[in-house]
C-alpha cells in the first residue's frame, strides 16, 4: 500500500506521525510545500519541509509544532543587541539545517538530495521530497495591495492584513522532480494533507505537472479537511476562506479540492455538511480529526487506510 | 594628530587597543584587511574586520584574541551532528556578525557601510574601513601546486602546507572606497601595524590605489615588525617569510616594506638589525613590541606617537 501526502508544515506532520505508525516507512512518500521557503541573511530556508522532518525525527517543538525542543536562541538574541530586527524565529539548533542546506546549495547539491540528507541525518525514514528544486515563494497581496512573502505575512504581520489574492510567483517555470511525478503515479493512495489549501497544497498543486499526473493517476485522492466546525486549528485557513470569499466551512475547502479528490474527510463536528460533499461527487468519511495526542494522529491515519 | 592605520587580524588588533587608549578615537581611522574575507554557508565573514571590532569593543576571547568571550557553539555542535564538517570555528553570538551583514549585503548595503554598523553597534569608536568593498579572498598556492582559500590553508590545514606564492585574486578589478584614500591622504601618520606581511598587510597594498596615495601622503609611515628575535609571535609569519625566500628576521620585514616606510620598529631584542635598517633606507626604533597585557599595548602607541 503505496500512499504519496501532500503536506505543508504543522497540521500535515501531526497526520505523516500517525501515519509513520500505521505503515511501514517504506511505504510513505511526502510532497512538501517548498512555497514557503524563504531567503534570510543568506540562507535558504524551508519552514514547512523542516517542521516535517523535525517532527518525523521526534525532535519537534512539541509546544509550537514548529521548531526543536530544547532550541536556544543565542544568536538571534545578539542579532537583537546589533538592532537588527530578526522577525523571523531562528534557533541556534535550527540554523545549523540551514546553514548546511545553504552551502550544499552552493555546491550545486538540488534540495530533493539535500532534504535527503538532512531527513538521513535526523533519522526520518519516509521519503520527503520537496514539491520543485526551484524558489517559487509565495505571495499575499494584501487589501491594500502589498505583496508579501508568504512568511513576512505569516510571522512579521502576524497574518493580519486582510488578503485579496494568493500568488505564486515562478511557478510557471517550475518543474517538478521525477521522483515528484513517479511518487504521485506509483501511489495506491494519494491524500491531500489537513494543511492550509491555500498556502501549503495551493503551492504544490501549482507546480506544472503535479495537478495533471494526480488527474491520471489510478490512486484513490483523499482530502482532509484542515477546518473543523468552521473555524481552523491553527493559522489562517478560516481568514483566508473568508476574505478570499470561499466561505469558511469543511464544505468550502471541499469545493476547492473538488476536481482532484475522491474522498473527504471531514470531521464528526461537521457531519451535517455530508450531504453538501455528496453533491460535490466526493465521498464523505467522517473522523475525530483533531490530533492533540499520539493516539489521535494514529486514528486519523486508520481511518484513511480504511478508506482503501 | 591624525592616525591611519593598516591592520590585519589580531596583532593589528592589539596594537590598535593601546593606540586607542592614548589617542582620542576620533583621530584613528584603520584600513582593515578584507582578503581574509570567506563566503561560507552562504554568509560573508570577515575574520580580521570582526577581530578589530570585537577587540576594540572589549568583546573579544582574551584566550584566543579572535572569536567573542564567553561564546557558545551550539549552531556549529549542530552542524557536526548532521554530518557536515564545519572546519571554520562559528560561535553563535559571532555568526549574528555574519548573518546580519550578509542580510545588509543583500539589500544592498556596501562593506563600509555594513562595518560602520556594526561597530556602532559594539560601541567602538574609532573609525574602520575595510581596504575595499569588492570581494578578493587571498589564496595559497602550496608547493603541491592547490590554491587555498587564506582561510583554508589557516584552519583547515593548520598552515601545514608549504607556501610557492601568494595570490590577491581579483585585486586588479578591486577599488579602494573614497573614505580609505582620503584617510591616507589627510594622516599625519600611517602605521603598519604588527600584522603579518603577505596575507593581512599585502592584500591592503595591493588594492590598486592605496600604494599611490601612500607613496603621495606627506604623513609619516612607521611599520612595525611582526617578528621578533626570528619568530612570528602568532601565525604563519615567520613560516612564509622562511618558504618565500625572504628569510626569518625583523629585517626581512622591513625589506619588504621598504619601499614605503620611513620608519621601522621593531624590538629591542633585534636590536643588532639596527644598522641593516639604516642601510635599507629606513630609521629603525626599538621597543618593547610583545603586547600580552594592555600596559604593553599602550607601551607600543606611546613608542610610536613619540616618533612624530
Amino acid at each position: 500500500m503505496m500512499i504519496t501526502a501532500l503536506a505543508g508544515g504543522v497540521g500535515g506532520a501531526k497526520f505523516l506521525l500517525g501515519l509513520s505508525r500505521v505503515l511501514p516507512p517504506s511505504d510513505i512518500t511526502v510532497i512538501g510545500n517548498t512555497g514557503d521557503d524563504i531567503e534570510l541573511y543568506g540562507l535558504h530556508i524551508c519552514p514547512d519541509l523542516d517542521t516535517i522532518a523535525y517532527t518525523l525525527g521526534g525532535r519537534a517543538n512539541p509546544d509550537t509544532g514548529w521548531g526543536l525542543a530544547g532550541e536556544s536562541w543565542i544568536c538571534l538574541q545578539t542579532l537583537r543587541d546589533y538592532g537588527s530586527n530578526p522577525w523571523f524565529q531562528l534557533g541556534d539548533r535550527d540554523l545549523a539545517a540551514h546553514l548546511w542546506r545553504t552551502q550544499l546549495l552552493k555546491e550545486g547539491r538540488t534540495l530533493t538530495e539535500i532534504t535527503s540528507l538532512i531527513c538521513n541525518a535526523l533519522g526520518v525514514k519516509i521519503r520527503l521530497l520537496p514539491m520543485t528544486d526551484s524558489y517559487v515563494p509565495t505571495r499575499v497581496v494584501t487589501k491594500t495591495g502589498e505583496r508579501l512573502h508568504i512568511q513576512e505575512y505569516l510571522v512579521l504581520k502576524q497574518s493580519q492584513p486582510i488578503v485579496r489574492e494568493i500568488e505564486y510567483s515562478n511557478i510557471a517555470e517550475a518543474r517538478a522532480a521525477d521522483a515528484v511525478l513517479q511518487a504521485i503515479s506509483r501511489a495506491d493512495m494519494i491524500v491531500i494533507c489537513p494543511s492550509n489549501p491555500f498556502i501549503s497544497i495551493g503551492p504544490i498543486l501549482a507546480v506544472p505537472g503535479i495537478q495533471r499526473a494526480i488527474a491520471q493517476s489510478l490512486a484513490r485522492v483523499v482530502a482532509i479537511s484542515p477546518i473543523i466546525a468552521g473555524q481552523a486549528l491553527k493559522g489562517p485557513a478560516a481568514k483566508m476562506l473568508q476574505e478570499l470569499g470561499f466561505g469558511v466551512s469543511a464544505a468550502a475547502v471541499a469545493r476547492y479540492y473538488q476536481d482532484l479528490a475522491d474522498v473527504f474527510v471531514l470531521d464528526w463536528k461537521d457531519k451535517d455538511l455530508c450531504s453538501e460533499i455528496e453533491t460535490l461527487g466526493m465521498r464523505p468519511v467522517l473522523a475525530h480529526t483533531i490530533m492533540n495526542t499520539i493516539e489521535d494522529k494514529i486514528a486519523v491515519a486508520r481511518k484513511v487506510l480504511e478508506i482503501a
